[in-house]
């Protein structure tokens, strides 16, 4: 069950072809794209939270990261933060790219993750 | 999962002490109350399609009726709709009583149901 | 008559050269198209029960329809679906040029339907 | 079928034990009432073009109309009016106290009727 | 006088180089023009009841209208609408490029005429 | 004619027992009373001008002003004043009950008229 | 001192670089531009009257007005309008350039002058 | 001349009988009473600030002030704020009832003035 | 510095005498008081990462619980919760009169916090 | 501690890669930009106010200004000015070339700031 409203009825409209932002705490803000705010502080909630919480509530059949994270985030952090999205395919691009995916989101949810590139974008069908 | 966004953003504000109507097709409208149309047609859906669907998304631990149901509806259609709510305990009030406690619902969901005072009022803790 | 005010509405706005969308449960959102939503849970209601309740309150001329229907969909469901359309002429087209027309439509309706490539558009003269 | 979007989204939320009134052009205007504008001009539309209108597509049980339309109105065009409403019950109550009942309707419809006193308020149920 | 809230509101904008468009019943809605729902059912009010009272109550100065309403009306009926707009100039042009207009037009006025091209645009200096 | 929407909307809203108050560059202002405002500056426009303007458009069947406008308003300014509402008659209250009536009124013009105690409540019907 | 709200709103928005349009009465609506309405009457009040408004209040460094103004108002006229605007510099240019620089302005005030082509573009800076 | 938008529109508003609030830093929100923020820190800018700027735009006619202004300020502080009110004459209340009269004022300026019971409501008429 | 905006607006309002609650996961909803909603599941954030969050950032001098914490919850979870209110005062009340105290905040933080009764008022000045 | 709301919210959605300005009285206003007015008068408060509470509160890793000022500003409030930034590199672009970059802002601050092209806009990341 989803507690929050809005990310509540975000979810019911991620339907297939949309995609939805999950991003860290420094991501710039799209005032152009519905954003679900949740950070409290940084370090507070995390991405993989809102990533297990989402994957135990709707379908996601792929996800699209930053090449970043491969190269910039130490291996352990890369491993746990990965085991989050399961068998799901990662798509890999530059993320200069990824920001540009992110103002065609049908909608963000700001985290206060911590982990630089760590930002994912959840696709389904 | 609750595919309809206000539907989904409604429940998500269903808490302690919160109640929520699903009412039938000609039950009154309260334009202060927040209300989720579903109807389609009388019929589609019925308030039994949305307590399955509710009481497996979300926790409600009381029911609220009219005493009319028991008095008007034919004993086979009051055991199939009682059915559909399992051990829930119900509060079988007047339906004049059953009209005022919709006015302080958190929210109203409008069905298609045939069946006179067939409506309930779930409650939560 | 029609129950749900939103539907009634746009339904009174669906006039020569308009169109409008129904759509199945997991069709992807469109947030700059005016949109009713129906869907209760996959399976309720279906594009069946909306064609019928469209067609018997408001004249239609023409269906459009995405070829995949055709090419995945089993001949008896075909059959079914197809027959509460009665003679209205069809249009078929790709589902990637379907989901470009519902772009343009005056509004969409959403349900849960279950069977794939099932959406229809209706217009008016 | 209504072809008015505003008429036909109050005709859909018009359910038991709500009321709607349709009024002539100089009746006062109430701010907290939501108001179907339809006046072209003194004499049209008229008050019965609107009952016929909607008794043709909603049930309607009573109507509550003014004792003094029967006072002041010459006997000719009571019975012409009346002959609209067919063989509705009429609850005839004072103009001023018909004056307090629409300020508690769903709904209002403005109507440019030139008769005095024909104003109606047409209940469900 | 204009009784109606939002065409007098319209009236008042109605100014040089603006134009108004009244249409007849299945005319094609334009969400992203301001519209004066006027329409009770076909038939009621006419295209010509409009043109009398912006005319009594604002100057106009030319009126475009479809060709197809030569081509295809008859008449007589012809003749009875043009002789609402007394001497003004007609510019006559064809019916999709008279589509076009509309959508740049200041407002529209939707009626319930049912005379097929009979929709006019009233122009000022 | 009247060129100014808000007002033109406003006073074809001005129906039997409603009220319009003209009011006086000084005169206190009412957040929660719908309000034309018109003033440029202290001078202009003045009462006398708006109430020949709506004279002209709208039927008004009594007028209500200040007593201290016969009291301390010197004669000359009073007729020429007076001389404008024509053989209306005059309701004549403490400035007092004067303030406590405009919270009542329909809505408010406010103008730039510089006489004290000038201001007048237009009703119909 | 300023007295009308969205008027002294808009001046505390008029900064370097930005444009205010004093319009006549006639001119067209602009719906995208922020309009404040004091028209009264075709006379009430008049540009000359916002220009010596606006001055007091203001800095102002130039002007625009349309050629037309030169070549078809009578010569007393003009040097009345003109007076008004002391020793600003006036840019003169085609009227249609005129309506063009209209829908890049800050705001517009519409008044009831009824002199052709005395429209002002005020600037600073 | 007054350069910020929202605080001109509301001395605009500020007519005989109204009344607005100068507060400083620390003093409740009033979400029901229109807020102009102006605190950039706790000392900047202070309520001398805004009573300079409005007294010299702006008639007043009396002042209201909190007792405990007098009795917990050291003098030198309660002569330089009392200055700046000039000759304005100042009614003492008691602070629980200057937050009363807060809840009543047509608006309230927010300052970041330190200076304890510093707060002023200034009155016209 | 806080990184959700409407928490940081909420926070920028909470002055003297005004009172914020942090509520848990089943607490009611308050449809009309002001709420931010961060619960991402049931346990994240807690009502400590709150009051953490809010003490390092605005002063507050006094908070309310309810008396039932004190009865029904653990001792070591009680010590661990008040540990994060250091020396401030708490008042203790029963959780009815809690909750009614809730509907009369400036504004609702609503967490995901699992502890029953955990809620606090937080109070400046 | 921000203490005015609506900054507060803006410094809150302040993240990478985007930019806020910071701009003097006179500077134009941008409509479509969000905007934070905070000026009292010419000369209160200043753009270092500004820069000075916002770089106490949140990273900012870089500015941009007007060549001009380094070009027409005496050199003692040059380096007043500057002293504000600390070692925050500075790029020096052309004042058009400013204006334009103010339109892609996430939020603008107006302030009373006298010193020619002292405006800032300030980035993070």
């Amino acid at each position: 069950m989803i507690w929050h409203p809005q990310l509540a009825s975000l979810l019911a409209r991620f339907r297939h072809a949309n995609a939805i932002a999950i991003l860290d705490a420094p991501f710039p803000s799209y005032p152009d794209v519905e954003t679900v705010d949740l950070i409290v502080r940084r370090g507070l909630p995390t991405i993989p939270d809102l990533v297990d919480l989402i994957l135990s509530e709707h379908e996601v059949t792929s996800v699209t990261m930053a090449e970043e994270f491969r190269q910039h985030v130490d291996p352990q952090t890369q491993a746990d933060y990965l085991a989050h999205l399961g068998d799901l395919p990662v798509q890999w691009i530059p993320h200069v790219s990824f920001k540009e995916e992110v103002s065609r989101c049908l909608g963000i949810v700001h985290t206060g993750d911590p982990v630089p590139y760590s930002n994912v974008i959840l696709r389904w069908g």
